[in-house]
């Protein structure tokens, strides 16, 4: 019997991306699985119930569907679902285990293989692949740049018309990872004048190869484990911040990116930089969520326009703004993990696979793998 | 005593443009003009009372403002405002003589200059530098498509990640005037495929150098009075509907132009073709107003989304929702016109001025200049 694979509707506020998309789910029916679908699933990505039986899944209940043996899912489904799982199923996805565990080892302690994406190790060029915080990342970045352009009440680029000239719109993108990265490069395609700024001192070379300049401050070096900006001491914040502001206030558009994940993000706007902004000027936290935001004053899924008629705005899940190509990115993720556990028709963990080692949990948990 | 200039607060729903800005102000007080502006004028463009004062503004009430020599406006003012203006008064601006002229001819026949520069011969080079129609259409071109990059779930430029390739978004441009150029070029500039129509022959080739492939129909020819697209016969419309019809529905993103100032516009996009779109697509339909739009089903103002999940976003004043580069472009048409009937200290209108007589009401209403 083939393995079943499925993917549930997201029930998560404001999530509308989906775990499968139907070319990915054509792909996996020509590798052997059998496909089931929560009806419904992909609605909000505009991909309809019909489409996914063309591709040859079936579409089936959420009942039916958390019966197959490998459940995907974009976020770590509600508890209640995760409950419903049992010895044998396995349950693969950007399951938040960084941030809450419990759920989870519930479940692997009934015998669920739990592999928890957010764990990825990324260093690991095998795992690029499987990389769905970098998928995500990519289309959150470029995301926040179109919502500070639809934001924004100028043009991006320089015009040159009869009635004289525009001058090009300043944008700064803090942090230089995968999202902020994509944001410098969206900003310079659309003709922006572009500054990048990030603690690792490798981002400097990263944000002048995508043609930005890169902002100066004193506090440099914080390379933290797993390639991520470490959290900084109170006095580099301190520092940072105050240099910072002075030349973030010269900015018509500000991007910020700093994501830890797992912990409250650090403040890198703060709201007398803000209050010290022209009006107009526009401000996309990528970091906003219930831990926190880049930005003082942001508002988690909110536009916020400050006294002095700054735009500011908020949400850490800008990819699910974008869902047909977020989902479709992530389905693609999904389909190399599944790659290297999927062996003659069967799902087989190898114990010597860090990369899957790395994302098991409650192993993971426990540090077992780096 | 200087010639006082005034622009007011613009009443009209959507409305978030001024006739005059600080940058513009500065320049007026310093050719010796005595500016006024209505409190809160620029406010939905994010300049503030304040900033006009320190540009040489004096700060008044609508009723101080209205007493000024020369009124400067973006939209006709409401039929009240209009009636209050008196003899030896001037009202400039993009004034709706095409659509409803008749609170104009009631305040010329008192004696007040009116001149609607919606009556520009635009073809005359001198009169470029004031072209309204132009230099908002040109915001509107690129407003809409920015509402369109908002409001897609995909991607515009091709993205190469490690977990695959996403194809860059199909973009067709209907209508090849100003507005179409820009939105071409805004699309280009963003890594879309982008494509143009017009029924304009010599669209053919700036659609060309701007770097987008022409559609091909074989409706051709249709060149009006003044430059802009002719209104078409009947068998001629069913035909091109017809053939670009087919063609459109493969496309992600159609953004249609087709104006015809003071007269309804054509469809271009039926609700068959609607219908025949895949789920996400999105259409900006910048024609669409009282008197209709080029997409059956456009709501002006609003957003819609069909049964088969195609966005259609509706409005004519894209330029209004970039109010800052709208209106800036606005005022700097405005200088232009000054210039032009402003001679030592004083306001002459020289009847041998084909560019001003072209635009008089009501002497332009009975073709007294072509």
């Amino acid at each position: 019997m083939p393995v079943s694979v499925a993917a549930l509707v997201e029930r998560a506020p404001g999530e509308k991306r989906v775990a499968l998309v139907p070319e990915v789910v054509a792909k996996l029916v020509s590798n052997g699985f059998s496909v089931m679908i929560e009806s419904g699933a992909g609605e909000h990505a505009f991909f309809s119930d019909s489409d996914y039986k063309k591709a040859g899944a079936k579409v089936v209940s959420a009942a039916e569907a958390l019966k197959a043996t490998i459940i995907l899912s974009v976020n770590r489904p509600p508890t209640a679902t995760v409950a419903k799982l049992t010895k044998g199923q396995f349950l693969i996805g950007q399951l938040r285990s960084l941030v809450d565990a419990k759920d989870l080892e519930t479940a692997a302690a009934k015998g669920v293989t739990v592999i928890s994406l957010d764990r990825l190790p990324r260093q690991v060029s095998r795992a690029q692949t499987m990389d769905v915080l970098s998928s995500q990342a990519s289309v959150a970045g470029y995301r926040a740049l179109i919502a500070a352009a639809e934001a924004f009440s100028r043009y991006f680029p320089m015009m040159m018309t009869a009635a004289g000239t525009a001058r090009p719109a300043k944008v700064l993108v803090l942090g230089a990872g995968v999202a902020g990265l994509q944001a410098i490069g969206t900003a310079r395609r659309m003709g922006a004048q572009v500054s990048g700024y990030d603690v690792r001192p490798a981002a400097r070379e990263e944000v002048a190869s995508m043609g930005a300049q890169f902002l100066e401050t004193s506090v440099e070096s914080a390379v933290g484990e797993g390639g991520y900006a470490r959290a900084l001491t109170k006095e580099e914040t301190a520092r940072q911040q105050k240099e910072l502001s002075v030349q973030i206030a010269k900015f018509d558009i500000v991007i910020t990116t700093a994501n830890v994940p797992g912990r409250k993000p650090p403040i890198l706007v703060t709201k007398e930089t803000v209050a010290a902004m022209a009006p107009g000027s526009v401000i996309v936290d990528t970091a906003s969520g219930p831990l926190g935001g880049n930005v003082e004053g942001s508002v988690s899924e909110k536009r916020v326009v400050t006294k002095n008629n700054v735009i500011i705005i908020g949400s850490n899940i800008f990819a699910a703004q974008m869902p047909s190509a977020a989902s479709t990115a992530f389905a693609k993720n999904m389909t190399a993990v599944l790659d290297s556990i999927y062996k003659d028709g069967q799902i087989v963990i190898d114990p010597d696979d860090e990369v899957i080692e790395a994302m098991l949990i409650p192993a993971a948990l426990k540090g077992v793998a780096k």
